[in-house]
């Protein structure tokens, strides 16, 4: 199966991004992603007990019905630890969009990026949403993907093309994410890594069900194996939407069709969590944890996701510094069973630009692969002037 | 109660500090802290489940006996994650020493600080045991608390003087720090932050279980709160020995002396981990973080530690930004339980010295201050190096 480094929006899906002037600098700052037809809807959000306006409302929206028609998302604020005027703007946006796209407002998925604790500059949005409807296009996606930046430097966009029953399905993925990557959506246990934004859309003719188990398990391995820094975001979102255009069977939570599907979705996902961390805010690395050899698989990713966000680990990938020693000591603190008798570090060549670490547990037969990347100066210099 | 910044050794304790080659800059690498007398010892170690060579050594002498009479440390080698060999070595020092101390191994109490997972170099340490002993002072503690710096810049020493039923008492530590400093030696929550090794010598005659209490609760505010860079060494030790030459009455673990005591040990414990985040690897700032309003102390603490280990947060008091929604995003990623409308975030003058950060959780009365440092280009660099 081959996965496209370009979004390439599936039939019945349109999308648009422009510079309403939430960002300084004018850059694109509002995204719009919006079906002809009902949609079914599958999403995933921050597990943060500090939870953005937008996100409160798609839960409040995601409670009366599954169908949705579409996704607004801006950058360069988070709308969030904002109180009850957030939750306000968040809903008023729905309201005024609702009206420009002639839908009812609960049918509307939203989410925001960039500072904490700001006010949304609702005359902005409110002023700039006319446009953003007026030009919605198939080919708008590349704009849409570039609206939502914040510290990113470069789209990430993912496309798959599979066949079911001999119709042509896409699976089609845009995020965002550079800095406060640690996204931690399902699991239980912390994880930490700016906000991670994720909407996938797919013509393929789905259930409801089979469409958020297949999304569960696709993030299992890609989203909620990343980290930049340990921070995880009040903002952290995943959207999946399907609007059966595709016209194939109707894939339930089983068979050939729905591994197909899967398997789609999975790739998408991945290829789009890598492009996340290939974008780490000031990182020179790209490195590969693999933890082997563990009981159970919530071992392998805490004993994986401690070391990819071990400070002293990364400095030492950053000065191409051979320290494993910090390797152990970070498996050491993460809390799983370590036997130190049994416990395998192996560290790749550390001149290269991708860093390979296997640390294999001797204790059974389950691995799990974190993505992250070194920790350099320009972490620091992006961060300390973000605002 | 006056703390003194310098260490004063009690009366029938004495030191000493050489360079033995660990280090290759030719720095102090070997200390020896030493008992006339057979000294009580209350002790705690890291929670890291890989653990160094001399804690495991030491674990089994403690099986053995509470009573001490020398402690030895080394910088420039952690000797942990060495095997079966790195357990010889740590015995065989303990063996060469007692030699030429005339005292039993099983006495001796051992500490290691340095890189991880490289052999200890015992021609070295063979070789200087002789001269460290002929120099054993009371003065010689200066050189002795040089001797344990990694990458210290300033030597840590706190002495309390206070006064058991008439007789002068002496509570006297010295410590070092700088990185990997995130100790967690008594609670299970997981904490992080150079190995932070502390040692503590008073001439109090006081029971073995009050001087254990006495430690543990001294250790819950000071050491147990500190962080420099979230990552837990595999070496973080507290030893404190207590050889009853004040003559006072036996303080057992209750009553007015019993207070009076612990809150000097308390004090010296204070100063001392303040002091190990002062020297924060490249900090420019001294951050105190208290969490208020808390159901219970162990919540207190695991939020203010969440915003104490927060890069984004860290990097943003470099910045002088003054960015509190990275603080409620810490806070509401930490674990504990946050109602956002009872969450207050009070942020002081970032252009000080000292920042003050203060959370009001609005749930309970229990409070709990968390002391850090900022994130700074500097750190990288001197990690990135550490070898």
């Amino acid at each position: 199966m081959k996965v496209y480094k370009k979004a390439i929006l599936p039939p019945g899906f349109k999308a648009n991004g422009i510079a309403c002037g939430l960002k300084k600098s004018g850059r694109l700052d509002l995204a719009l992603f919006y079906s002809e037809a009902p949609a079914k809807a599958a999403c995933l959000f921050t597990v943060n007990k500090i939870q953005a306006a937008p996100i409160k409302v798609n839960r409040k929206f995601l409670r009366k019905g599954r169908d949705f028609r579409a996704v607004i998302a801006n950058s360069g604020n988070a709308n969030c630890f904002t109180g009850p005027q957030g939750l306000r703007d968040a809903e008023d946006t729905a309201v005024i969009l609702a009206k420009l796209l002639g839908i009812k407002k609960e049918k509307i998925l939203l989410a925001s990026t960039g500072i904490i604790g700001k006010k949304m500059a609702m005359r902005k949005i409110r002023q700039g949403l006319p446009q953003l409807v007026s030009g919605l296009s198939r080919q708008g996606i590349a704009a849409a993907a570039r609206a939502i930046f914040t510290t990113d430097t470069f789209s990430k966009e993912a496309t798959a093309k599979i066949s079911i029953g001999g119709k042509p399905v896409l699976v089609c993925g845009v995020a965002k994410g550079a800095g406060m990557i640690a996204p931690d959506m399902v699991y239980p246990e912390r994880s930490r890594g700016a906000t991670m934004l994720c909407f996938i859309f797919t013509d393929a003719n789905i259930s409801s069900g089979a469409l958020k188990r297949a999304l569960e398990a696709a993030a299992r391995q890609s989203f909620h194996c990343i980290t930049v820094d340990g921070c995880m975001s009040t903002n952290d979102s995943v959207m999946l939407l399907a609007n059966g255009a595709a016209k194939n069977t109707l894939i339930n939570g089983k068979g050939k069709n729905f591994a197909l599907f899967s398997e789609a979705l999975e790739k998408v996902s991945l290829a789009l969590a890598k492009m996340i961390v290939s974008d780490a805010e000031g990182a020179s690395k790209f490195i590969q944890v693999k933890v082997a050899q563990a009981p159970n698989f919530a071992e392998a990713r805490k004993a994986a996701l401690a070391i990819a966000n071990s400070n002293l680990f990364k400095t030492a990938v950053y000065g191409e510094n051979p320290n494993f020693g910090r390797i152990a000591a970070a498996v050491g603190a993460s809390g799983i069973r370590v036997s130190e008798e049994n416990l395998k570090i192996k560290l790749g060549p550390l001149k290269r630009k991708i860093i390979d670490v296997t640390v294999s547990l001797g204790q059974g037969d389950f691995s799990c692969t974190v993505y992250t990347a070194d920790l350099a100066p320009r972490y620091i210099k992006i961060n300390a002037e973000y605002s």
